[in-house]
């Protein structure tokens, strides 16, 4: 049973001029990460007879711009993906440090994807600098994660992250996340309890629970998407509502992409506020692997002015 | 003469209850490294002709649980190893960062192989938070690392690594181990002296020698290992010796793995202390590559109370 | 059209005796980066049709003597490059972190190449222990660098890199290079603004100019290098000039390197010194990948005692 590793990875650049709501005055960059956060990785199977595959993946996040590891500076070495584990007739076993399957439910419930910096939904979700209303990393830490197999469309992903702190159970996360894919319909639901991790206050007190369906239906002429979630900070008393609708749209060698989501915000940590983010973009595929893009995104918060970002971009997956 | 690449390494992840003697209250994990540290590399060999080849390897340590690189926040990116070097008739040259030969001397020596964390052996002779007895890391800076062909079942691997501080050659360490591998039989034998690196008291004056023998015999039916060290710290006159005895039983698709390590210590920096470290495991092999494991470890300082540890795991070659 | 990602790098090792002029004591070392600073990386490029690829490199420094990454602890993990981009009739576009074509031409016009250790020429200019004079880094963070197709032996790389501070475009660093190269002849010419990186007093107020003229020609029975340039500070009113000439001989398998450069520094940051370096060598090929190689270095700075440094060492291109 001979192993194999490959190494993958997206790299995403572009340029353009930035200016997110309340986040500063506009400036022209070079940033990396339009389309989708930039990693680098390497992964395989195994092989083990009977149905069964050992699996495997380490990724790391990595800023172009600056040839900086991970998307911060706190960021660990390899903190996409870190785990091993097992494949088979009865689903798909990880333990490591584990993509969220919340995250990969909201990149595909929206047409910019797993773009945190330029698709609204994301945006608003997940970007720290964006006011993210989802606690805990798109990763988890310390994960076992059960994923069944597909039955008539539907498969559930699973996660328990665990805390690892002096509070013991009181700092574990729960996920769970349910998806239907058949024929032109995707519709995808998830409950997850987060009390460990960015964002929560007071480690062994907060905890959030967040709830969030989202779906797409491809028409053929287009493809539309929506989705609606909401995040409770349980001790905090704050609450953040968003929902978001999208469509893109075939067109030439790539596709019109079109989001816009509103994020309600009430009690703490963020005062009563509303942020709307709308982006329009156009992908241009050169092949499979490699596109350009163009992206325009207007983002309003309530108590701010108007931030509009200009990109230009291209990503590559090897 | 075409130079190869290749990708490497293990990833072993574990789940279960953690207590050490003197460590802290006991806790459910998902930690990184039961039967082995992880680690991810890349190395190969280039011919050079007439028997000779330059070698090369950079490997660095992870922790799959957290996804960080190296074993603790200290660690340098490729800390397992660094070096290049040239391979011959006349042995082998290594220089940069080398794997020490006397931690190789210890992992041939137990059951537990390489085990840091489950196995008693490199527990108390290698780990800092079990109170390592040996000092200066399980490889070394600054290394130049000579290790002559096999005659009649022997081979010497010796090693200096320079301090490259202002006190010269007096914060050098340097170290001899001589292996006999003949039929059933293997036996190893290291001195070496420590005086640049962690555990040290004062750089410049502070030194640690140490003297370890290792023995294994393989029945058939069961394979014997036996180890005896001791670490004497020359200016601060305290001392630290282990035995270990530990057996290894082929038991269907694995083995059943056994043993026992008990450190005395004596003077400074630990008062008179004793530690008794036992183990019992189970290892699966899924593959000649892949593997699952259960291990208990009892773990018992004089001066605190019992540790019990229960890991479950799958350990992968890549 | 499928990608295809490559690892590769090179590994270079020295010991020997090290002292530079107003360096510190000698010592006995054991070091990374003789004749060029060891970096690993990986990259590739996709065949996109009509004679279009999309590039792509990933690439860190390390110390393999240690096995740290990056040059020094400020590094980034990918600092040595870093980009994606498109390759084609019209030239060359990277975008990302990008080696400085400045970098490239110093590196071209003497016979030590890369060296910034060793190498007389790129120890001035380049090496921060050895006081060098030209500001910004080797490699330029949120940078746009196209390269012209080669015309009549001539090709022109420009590179704009953006400081992305609060000062705009009054932070960013420009850079332009011409090379011919055709028969026994190179030559190569460099401007460049530096507006932000390293070296440079006062973000959004500092600037600093370098111009850099650099040749070589090929006798066949040696090839002569020849190279001048000065560096400019706008506002501190300093200027260091450094001029360069050097000799390679082919001798057996290897070649005799010889340079000798010499910097005049005025103003701030640096008083009236003058720093005088030379270094000769021998490098012995034992496949068109590896090399074996000695060099002795003679290093004088005015107001400081000789410094004199004796280096053996090896370089693997893997």
């Amino acid at each position: 049973a001979q192993s194999s590793v490959q190494m993958y990875g997206v790299l995403d650049m572009w340029a353009g001029r930035s200016e997110t709501s309340a986040g500063g005055p506009a400036s022209s960059v070079v940033n990396s990460g339009g389309l989708q956060t930039s990693y680098w990785g390497f992964g395989g199977a195994e092989d083990l007879g009977a149905g069964l595959k050992a699996i495997f993946a380490v990724e790391g996040y990595l800023l172009l711009d600056t040839g900086t590891g991970g998307r911060t500076t706190t960021d660990a070495l390899f903190a996409r993906n870190a785990y091993l584990g097992l494949q088979g007739a009865a689903g798909e076993l990880k333990i490591g440090r584990v993509l969220n399957p919340l995250f990969v439910a909201t990149a595909q419930s929206n047409p910019f994807g797993g773009s945190i910096r330029l698709g609204p939904l994301l945006a608003q979700v997940w970007s720290v600098p964006m006011g993210r209303t989802v606690y805990g990393d798109t990763s988890w830490d310390n994960a076992i994660a059960y994923t069944t197999p597909v039955a008539g469309g539907v498969k559930l992903a699973t996660i328990i992250g665990l805390g690892e702190t002096s509070f013991g159970t009181r700092t574990n996360n729960v996920g769970a996340t349910a998806t239907y894919e058949q024929g032109p319909w995707m519709a995808t639901l998830t409950a997850q309890r987060v009390r460990v991790g960015p964002g929560l206050a007071t480690v062994g007190e907060s905890e959030q629970r967040t709830y969030f369906a989202g779906a797409s239906y491809n028409l053929g002429l287009a493809k539309l998407f929506a989705s609606w979630n909401t995040a409770i900070n349980q001790v905090e008393r704050g609450k953040g509502k968003t929902a978001q609708a999208g469509v893109a749209v075939p067109a030439g060698p790539g596709s019109i992409l079109l989001s816009w989501a509103q994020t309600r915000s009430s009690g703490a940590p963020l005062a009563d506020t509303r942020r709307d983010t709308g982006a329009l973009g156009y992908q241009y595929a050169l092949s499979k692997r490699t596109e350009l893009y163009a992206v325009f995104q207007n983002d309003k918060l309530s108590s701010a002015s108007l931030g509009k970002t200009y990109a230009v971009g291209m990503r590559l997956r090897y």
